[in-house]
């Protein structure tokens, strides 16, 4: 089924490193602390669902020059052996000191004196028991404990040629399963089941995991695009959506596909159309240079022109180990694009009694222009 | 498919918030702030998929006495006004100050100049930016952010009869999902696929999604228990082992099963029976009085009676919202097992050839001792 390659050559995670090191010589930085999963990934390759349990804190030492250093627990030291790192610390977590001590002595060992910066910025967080943080601040002096600047960021918002195959891969994946969504809806069935059979359509895709998927479903669209399925049946005359962040190989797709159930209603159909056309001038828009707020202006201003209201709310997004990533497509964020950034596109029209529908495409942008990594949706709303 | 009700009556809310207003009134805390999944469900029953998305923090203060107030993203609100909870604060997030403004104001109003505890603990992070964080520390001065002293914990640490039904339901589909693996595993069969298609049957059996799914093969067991599949193909006899955290209504499960392909080498049917014989005794021995450590002593002591050697890592954990929760069963937890806390029984034994097997169910202590939420599995290893 997989024809892409698993995996990265290791040049890849030597040139994130430079990228990396590069910018903490730039900001005197003496190493990185890194906690969460996509941050370790970022530079380890270690790739496991085991995140999902909280019970132990993991981390990643990347010091200005030199190689990386995994301190974690002993239950990730196989996994961790066949990654691109060869330093491994481990201790037998979870343990009252719980990794606070060995990783204070690398930080010794490592960084001296010098400033060891931590992610802070927006969506970031720190995944280890706050307690342990405040004991390790002290356990390190004289380093102290600092802001990344961004740099994790910096790095992340522009994708290597190798992640944005993945990430189309996943976008594939999900547009295979988007295109047999006849399949299982229908009237009268229940918007629960309808979630269920969708994820069994990504997983007989090729998906790895469906590790989100929302939705929602009415006469005039739905009231919000996070809420969990209810066993609601489909009516004739809804507008059915599901949006789906399925995972191949630790990489996400994103966007959502309305459907209509057995017929259009007028209003609806016109708001898809609305939609589409929106996304396609935010598809020609993204370029180099072009900020991410401008681009939301854009989208909203084609609703706007064609005599839709905008509805509240960002407009797309980064995408990549993450389901969302920076930046945001919002009035405020003047992130200039660059070659290589990975977007959402995703306008929202209101309809009417505080319903709304959305539609999101996924892009990457070229120094050409974007390309569409999903095989973008039709003006005609589909009919299950 | 499902008999039992989805959601909590309103007294369950009630509950949970009266137990932990009379632990914060003994401790002289303010306020609880809470910015995790869990934590913040616990005491409203918001449950969405939508914190796969690492964008937007979210806040829930609890105080002292009244009510609680959520301060979220408007993105949230028409669910949260689903939930059982009627101060609602919201600002449209993402955005540059990113509700710090607004939560330290209702911190202000409501806990005035007291100590505003968050979780800091074993188990525990704060889900926020950490630069977000320190702003918030100097916006509500002279009030103070202080450890939560582990009440989050010993309030989860036990469930209600409703949280139990839950996690009950997800064994049982679980249950009927792993009774199906004869269908989907046999020699020549990549485990990645098996991944795939076993995902399939717990979403056909009932499952809302699957959020962990680990395992592995091999003639010996496996290396570790946190490694995704690869396409290595099933061989005759391999042992395969599946281990399943999925959900339901927001509830885990988190059990595993062990088979071997064609036959069962005498070697691996010795230490399955082994295993299954170390469970059945930590089943006897969980009783109210109990420690986690001598809990798992009794497991570990049944091994090296029966010959085997104990491999290394906890023997089982609490169970609930998380796929993992407080107590761990290790040496040197010495939590006392009370009255409906969930657990997981999860032995290890050494094979050969650095490989190990590991056999997991799921029970609640009674006041008569343990009863399991798993149909316990047989001391032959079944045969695929």
């Amino acid at each position: 089924m997989d024809a892409l390659l698993r995996g990265f050559e290791d040049n890849e995670f030597k040139h994130r490193l430079k990228r990396a090191q590069d910018r903490m010589q730039a900001a005197n930085l003496a190493a990185l602390l890194l906690t969460t999963e996509p941050e370790i990934r970022y530079f380890t390759g270690f790739l496991t669902r085991f995140w999902e349990s909280p019970t132990r804190p993991w981390f990643l030492l990347v010091p200005q020059s030199g190689d990386p250093v995994a301190v974690i627990p002993a239950i990730g030291e196989a996994l961790m052996r066949r990654c691109s790192i060869v330093d491994i610390r481990t201790w037998p977590s979870p343990a009252p000191d719980d990794g606070v001590s060995l990783l204070a002595d690398t930080i010794r060992q490592i960084a001296k004196s010098g400033a060891i910066a931590v992610p802070d910025g927006p969506e970031t967080h720190l995944r280890m028991p706050l307690a342990s943080f405040h004991l390790l601040e002290k356990a390190i002096a004289p380093a102290v404990l600092v802001s990344d600047q961004g740099i994790m960021r910096q790095l992340r918002l522009v994708k290597s040629a190798a992640e944005i195959a993945k990430i189309e891969q996943a976008c594939t994946i999900a547009g295979r399963a988007f295109g047999r969504v006849y399949e299982i809806a229908r009237a009268a069935q229940p918007l629960d089941q309808i979630f269920r059979d969708f994820q069994i359509l990504c997983l007989q895709e090729g998906a790895d995991h469906v590790s989100y998927l929302a939705g929602g479903a009415g006469p005039n669209g739905y009231s919000d695009v996070i809420s969990p399925a209810t066993s609601r049946p489909l009516a004739d005359g809804d507008v059915l959506m599901l949006d789906t962040g399925l995972v191949w190989d630790g990489y996400f797709c994103d966007f959502d596909r309305n459907y209509t159930v057995g017929h259009a209603r007028p209003q609806m159909a016109d708001a898809h159309r609305i939609l589409i056309e929106a996304t396609q001038a935010g598809l020609e828009a993204a370029k180099p240079g072009v900020t991410a707020a401008e681009l939301k202006r854009v989208m909203a201003g084609h609703i706007v022109e064609a005599g839709g209201i905008v509805s509240n709310g960002r407009f797309g997004h980064g995408l990549g180990m993450q389901l969302t990533e920076w930046p945001s497509l919002i009035e405020h964020d003047e992130t200039i694009l660059e070659e290589n950034m990975v977007l959402t596109l995703e306008p929202g029209i209101e309809t009417s009694g505080g319903q709304m529908l959305v539609h999101e495409e996924n892009i990457v942008v070229t120094a050409r222009g974007a390309r569409p990594l999903t095989d973008f949706a039709k003006p005609d709303l589909p009919v299950v």
